[in-house]
């Protein structure tokens, strides 16, 4: 990506401040994806953009994932009808108001090929963590790394990935496969991200961990 | 402030998307005070940076809020011996590292005059809600409108204005009163939390805020 | 209740240990229905019993609360079809498992009268506050107490009493409107809870609480 | 321990309902110690009671978890100077004021001790996850099974059980390890979490986990 002038200035500051490490990964990761619904994928809809290469990315990845073995879990949102929670979010961004129970904006993009096996995390905050059952799914599934992917950088994504790092879950972002509806904050939310709160990574790398993960599991067995 | 170029086109674009509206705030506001311990406020500790200004305007704030009869609220970070709690955060950000409990690093800056009997949230991640009883505190004071200020502007003021807009608090953030270690990533989250979760205002609109709800509250009795 | 020999004496006991203080009850209370379910009010289905007591006398609170303008919020529990979030309770009550998306046995019992306006709580988990928006939405709905009714008294009333307790609501339990499936642990829990957590109390007691406030906000106008 | 005659009818009813399952544990399982603070283990300060013998008990446990190399996990109870996190539970147990942060009541006894790289939990709610990080340690510590033992059985015993068992964790309680002010509560809350959220054990049966699950971690190695 074409930086802004303050990227470099800000990651040198950050080295003399001890900001910006990166992270030990584990061998159970388990893929995120974030908000790839209909109301975000398809411009149509108010809250959408064009995320046709983060969509196309995702879905490389939901295909390695399962075929390695590792869970994938999906999260979209919708509103009840009286659209109490989330209401002050709503109030910033009313334009989510479609994002509604029962409406077609809530499905998963159908280019995901989401199996109705695979968790769904319906929610009605930024963070795929917040007033829903993720962090027990989790622990159920033992997971001890998360890649997450989907939309949008700026919002979802960006709140998503604090909460994983709260939750004790090393987190990988790859560039390619989160996308948002204008560059500027897209960019400057990598750049928090990955100075403070997940690894932001190529797409190959995140491939190569569902991989490696899978090679280790099978060797001890 | 001397916004970047994409800002105006992103602002344009968010109308358009029904992203950006303006919250209704209550007539119980409380003041939280993030992160302006002596590790951020002085220069000296690893995550410090110059923030003179921003714990000049918030200590004003802190004697209306206080005068007015609203809570005040501080929050500062410590990590337990063992780093355990946080363990993720602090593989990022390793200049946190003495953040921990019992350094003086971890006190509230003085000029802010904490008074004994005013709550102190310790918390071990960005955000002030995440593994604290921050919810619980608001609740029992049936506080039903913030106004948050501190450090850093994309660490947890950030983190801490998401999930309060996740927790059903309309959120007022006064520019001046919240600062970062540089000006891009203050900017761009000031930009994404305007945009998306709480109301960017300034000085005096905070100020008033709590005058206002003292005033009424005076009227009502 | 014919209460157990050691009543009296646990009664005594904690007098004498500073336990089983009462509350002060605010001015904005709601009223929340735990799993009055088709699944758990009709005997037909695994996890069900006879709680037509409850049912009716809750169903006279629901009336009062709506009357006098107080929020009334509904719960009840579906798995997903992976039945991955609720895995550790399955496991031990496996007869919840008809409680699953899109069964007649999750739908609230007609005899309540749910509004489509009326917030319904979707859980996975014993307590209404785990993994939902409960929390939030009674911050946004400004409420300062609840009074809790439902079933059952020593699985999901006593879970969510507990977790209101810590979120910072005063809580009654009118001890009519809960119930379930043998008297032995409906009566320990009501005990527990009413030494620990909250004020189990009468139905009288509930039903003029809800008059109290409705007064009062009248008399302030 | 000799049952009220409700228990065999009541676990009888349980049976035809799908309730009181068995659970399966892996093979990383954390001791959790809840509340063996001095101000519980000595009968001099407020909530405290005779607990020499459940103190005893986890000792052992204590001993061979940390010499398999499992997690042992310790919770205290402290209170803030101005009493407002808690507020609710504080006013139904005012018997708990004397755990204030400082007292010599929140220490852990000494007879379990504690090593400083142990982590200890301090709440200010009857439930070890409540407002505190444990979720996010148990996940960085890729726990998963959970042995809880400490006091009381119907206070934070109960709730902290509910909350593993929601946070997706298999937990066992060794019936000799948890003990109460009273008898009639104890069992009772015994029966309630082994019918519904966790396995009630023998002690035997909690320290053959922690070896079993060394074996074989050493034979995987």
């Amino acid at each position: 990506m074409s930086s802004p002038a303050w990227f470099n200035d800000a990651r040198e500051g950050y080295v003399s401040k001890g900001i910006g490490g990166r992270l030990s990964v584990g061998h159970r990761p388990a893929l995120l994806v974030v908000d790839l619904a209909v109301g975000f994928t398809d411009d149509a809809w108010a809250p959408g953009c064009d995320l046709d290469n983060v969509v196309e990315r995702t879905a490389e990845l939901v295909r390695r994932a399962r075929a390695s073995g590792h869970p994938v879990i999906f999260t979209t949102i919708a509103f009840a009808a009286d659209a109490l929670e989330g209401h002050v979010w709503l109030a910033k961004m009313p334009g989510l108001r479609c994002m509604s129970e029962g409406s077609p904006a809530v499905a998963i993009d159908p280019r995901l090929g989401r199996l109705d096996s695979e968790p769904l995390i319906v929610k009605r905050a930024a963070s795929a963590f917040a007033g829903t059952g993720l962090a027990s799914l989790l622990a159920t599934l033992r997971v001890d790394t998360l890649v997450i992917t989907g939309a949008t950088t700026s919002g979802c994504i960006r709140a998503t990935v604090v909460d994983a790092c709260t939750a004790g879950y090393p987190t990988l972002v790859p560039e390619s496969c989160v996308g948002d509806r204008h560059q500027g904050p897209h960019e400057a939310n990598l750049f928090d991200m990955n100075a403070k709160y997940a690894d932001v990574v190529t797409f190959d790398r995140a491939l190569a961990l569902f991989d490696e993960a899978s090679a280790e599991v099978e060797a001890r067995a």
